[in-house]
């Protein structure tokens, strides 16, 4: 992060305002949960991938903060629908907005701020305003889509990794690339340095997705004290098992079958040991290690199709395997 | 309506063609109750008055099909969303859309609307992008802080017939200004012209809702078979109730106050009955029919400051003394 360190505190700074502006609205209560969601905090790493972009192009990063702020409040939004849909209490350490108010307040206000990430972006009025909304919108579906698709898949049985890849796709990819898009855009390069940009972001999002679902059921050691197999617990269809399954002998899917049978009520740690072991005799690990390869790689050949300044596309790889790494 | 018949059927043509589009979308979950709202049926009187008023300024009504779809997909997100929070089972007779899917669909798919109806606008690329969507953004985060006033309202003792009259202004009215001046852009009128167009439908719709709250309680003859007195029933703060509280004696006050007490038990007949007896010895019903005069007036004299075609003018006022007296 060292070296965005100047444009995260740009972004910062713009979104303190922004905040500090959320006060004079009214009536409080449909405004309160917004400002409280964007003041639990969060690494902030799509809003400052559209700074990135702008400033990779030579541009001054300042023209792209309306755009980042604006997908940032878009990423809340988000969240809090998603937190209903989720049933989710507990939103880094604290409640929620439809636990902290209600269901109500959270739709409500969550209706406000998506409207509202619409209305930064008009209001700032900046060039190619068009293609900026296009994107915008475009992504905004996916992002739906992907949403959907994701409480889809939990009632259906047979979900395939190529389904898999394009909810995770949607419902995450996306907005990385129209992130960093958007800035590109802002500074006003060519459509084809903005396509590639996108393509980046997008196999770095899909990558990064992968290396979670891995993380979750194989943690690295520095992940002290987090419980592995939450995923495993929760019958979550991720990467790993939808791969599992694919490739399974027929006696590998009889325990998975087993194990991610809705009816099954025995103990957690035998489920996790038991999955994990059959996940282990397919080498699940180092297929999907493989697999966010392939899109890491991806992601970097996009990169280096850009034309712009060299140290500055080293640094957004640098920046785009630390993310990886959870090193930042 | 007849003058309008043409416009109405260039709208109804337009939105079949969308209704169709939407059956090409996947996940069909995330879609299939936008086209089930959208085709339960309604007046669509907010798009019309978009063609209608593109129409006044002597431009093709076409221009503004994008700007009334859209309006009318965002009204149909609002049902949607509206709903929830109403908890209402049935809309047109039939269920609505949480209750024949459920809450995390019809939360979902009515965020998916919200933008496509932003997607609409942008695609199509009119001529004045930015004017458009910054009233559009303007008025549907006003939209949204009506409802919140409107929830507030419930838990509120002391709300003013100010107060009520800025809820319902938010709430209900600047759509209609919203509609009619989206078309008047569209046909690149002057903003003067803009601004009386948008006074006036958003006048109008006050005037719409003051008599909505009148006919609920005192329905007209040929509102047949209606139950009067649902907004008494459900203790729901109209500008009868609080004009009422407002002008009532010390012993007019304590018969209100006995009755729509929450704690209040008894019968429902009963409770209209010396309710609407309140009303009239305070006059209730022609205050109200007094101030929804006034903004009718009011908007009237907003058309008439439009620089128009004369019998183009005369035939919107026709339209509005026709809503207004509920015979479209």
């Amino acid at each position: 992060m060292k070296n965005y360190e100047a444009l995260l505190s740009l972004f910062s700074k713009h979104l303190e305002n922004y905040v500090a502006s959320i006060d004079k609205r009214e009536p409080k209560e449909l405004y309160e949960p917004e400002k409280y969601i964007l003041c639990l905090g969060g690494k902030r790493i799509r809003p400052l991938l559209s700074l990135v972009a702008c400033d990779l192009f030579d541009e001054n990063p300042e023209l792209a903060l309306n755009s980042a702020l604006s997908i940032e409040v878009f990423h809340n939004f988000s969240l809090i629908h998603d937190d209903i849909l989720d049933k989710a209490p507990i939103r880094r350490n604290q409640p929620t907005v439809h636990t902290k108010w209600n269901t109500d307040i959270a739709i409500l206000s969550g209706d406000a701020m998506l409207v509202k990430a619409f209305d930064i972006l008009t209001q700032s009025y900046p060039n190619q305003l068009h293609l900026i909304l296009k994107l915008f919108t475009k992504t905004i579906i996916e992002v739906c889509e992907g949403q959907q698709m994701d409480m889809n898949f939990e009632k259906t049985k047979n979900v395939t990794v190529e389904e898999y890849k394009k909810m995770i796709t949607f419902k995450t990819a996306v907005l990385l690339g129209c992130s960093l898009k958007m800035g590109a855009i802002n500074a006003e390069t060519t459509e084809e340095n903005g396509n590639h940009i996108y393509e980046f972001g997008k196999h770095l999002g899909i990558a990064f997705q992968l290396m979670d679902d891995l993380l979750d059921t194989f943690p690295e050691n520095n992940s002290f004290g987090k419980q592995a197999g939450g995923d495993i617990i929760r019958n979550k269809k991720t990467f790993l098992l939808l791969k599992a399954f694919e490739m399974a002998s027929a006696g590998q899917k009889e325990i998975l079958s087993h194990y991610f049978n809705e009816k099954y009520s025995g103990e957690s740690n035998e489920k996790i040991k038991n999955v994990v072991e059959v996940f282990e005799q397919i080498g699940i690990k180092s297929i999907c290690i493989k697999e966010a390869d392939f899109h890491t790689k991806k992601a970097i050949s996009h990169l280096q199709m850009i034309n712009a300044n060299d140290e500055k596309k080293k640094n957004l790889e640098q920046f785009a395997t630390a993310l990886l790494n959870r090193t930042i």
